[in-house]
């Protein structure tokens, strides 16, 4: 079993070395992640330039490879062969913030794990509400739990998993959620503001999102103190009922 | 009725003006669009940097605003008042190649109008087969249309169009379908070579995709000569059946 680590936040971020500690227990693992912070940078493919890797070491001193572009940018390089060894799982994170309910297409730790799943391998995108009280712990033993069961079961094509833990402690979690896409206002404000030679510059700013309530979501299933597991699918096509609303318009 | 125009492809490429003229026949146009291209960049939101807009010129002299940030970035700035003007309805485009199947997610020109439906406005992306040969004619046409059905009839909340036109002048177009997404068969290759200095470089090349026909989808739609309008929807829950298989597996 062949496990490639990567996530949003750059290879020296604290966040992959716990996950790759938790997932070496599961394998072989592989860390390529990139050398850079891509938070909500979005599902890229890199076309237009060539990509870089070198040999590092993540925070822990692991060894790693540094990539010069997007999270999924690492993913398809590794699918495709750079690492003279087939994958067989990919896992990204662990993100130091939740990634719910309409993050999921600006995150780069869950455009890792889309990129995977476009190339017909499992893919789980791994994210923690906040790490200040309980560190990684929580969500790297969520990961290797849910890990476990994808090797042995797999995961329909065209599907990913985003698992988001909450804030508590590994014996305090009440248990594990399969949930849907909550809601979050993210409360985003325009900061406009002269720089120093008098010229305007805009800052998408504000306070963090809150989360919306919703019975089966991600967001009511870490507010009650579960993991919770988030099937996704890249088939973003709307519900037939949206499509038959639109087709009675008369074209 | 104010539209705001945006495209991937960057403030002078020709799609975009093509399509800021087609619309300006259905209310007031401003044009707010990457300073460069942004192709395959993904859903964007620039956080940890300022965003600069400057007063330039679309390829056919029209004024336009070109922004240091992607085309989500372009959106959200117009959306929370750099304009001074609310916006009604956001069109993006017109993207030179389809964007069918597994491109929406990482599509500039789709994820624009993803970043219209999340701040509760219509979106529509709109992209044309090639242009060798009809160039953008056949695409604004359609653009026109499907633009007047949404302003008259609104869209479903977190749900956004993709059009696609085929390569056929207009008076040659079979129709119009609603379409879901389709799959393409990417054909990505990894190519591997050493640069002016002996150190490995790696490209994500390869030829085109290879659309794989289905029934009802964009892909047979537009082998077919229709124009496609794809409904999409911003919540990416896998289905059901997927969550109950998961629910089943024993945690």
């Amino acid at each position: 079993m062949h496990i490639l680590i990567t996530n949003d936040d750059g290879v020296r971020a604290p966040g992959l070395a716990a996950l790759a500690e938790a997932m070496s227990t599961l394998g072989d693992v592989t860390v390529l992640a990139p050398d850079r912070n891509w938070s909500a940078s979005g599902h890229v493919k890199t076309m237009h330039k060539p990509l870089r890797l070198h040999q590092v070491a993540c925070s822990d001193g692991r060894p790693a490879l540094s990539c010069s572009g997007a999270p999924s940018d690492c993913v398809a390089l590794a699918l495709m062969g750079v690492l003279d060894r087939e994958v067989d799982l990919v896992v990204s994170g662990i993100n130091p913030h939740a990634n719910l309910g309409q993050d999921v297409t600006y995150s780069g730790t869950v455009t890792a794990a889309m990129e995977a799943a476009l190339l017909g391998k499992p893919g789980i995108a791994v994210s923690t509400e906040q790490t200040e009280t309980v560190g990684y712990a929580t969500a790297a033993q969520a990961a290797v739990a849910v890990a476990k069961k994808v090797m042995n079961k797999g995961l329909p094509e065209g599907v990913l998993l985003s698992v988001n833990a909450p804030t508590l402690p590994t014996d305090q979690v009440r248990g594990t959620r399969i949930t849907r896409l909550g809601r979050r206002d993210y409360r985003d404000q325009l900061i406009v503001r002269d720089d120093p030679y008098g010229r305007p510059y805009y800052w998408i700013g504000g306070e963090g999102p809150v989360a919306l309530p919703g019975e089966g979501t991600d967001v009511e299933a870490l507010e009650e103190g579960f993991i919770s597991i988030t099937p996704l699918h890249m088939d973003m096509s709307a519900p037939r009922s949206v499509a038959a609303e639109l087709r009675s318009w008369d074209w």
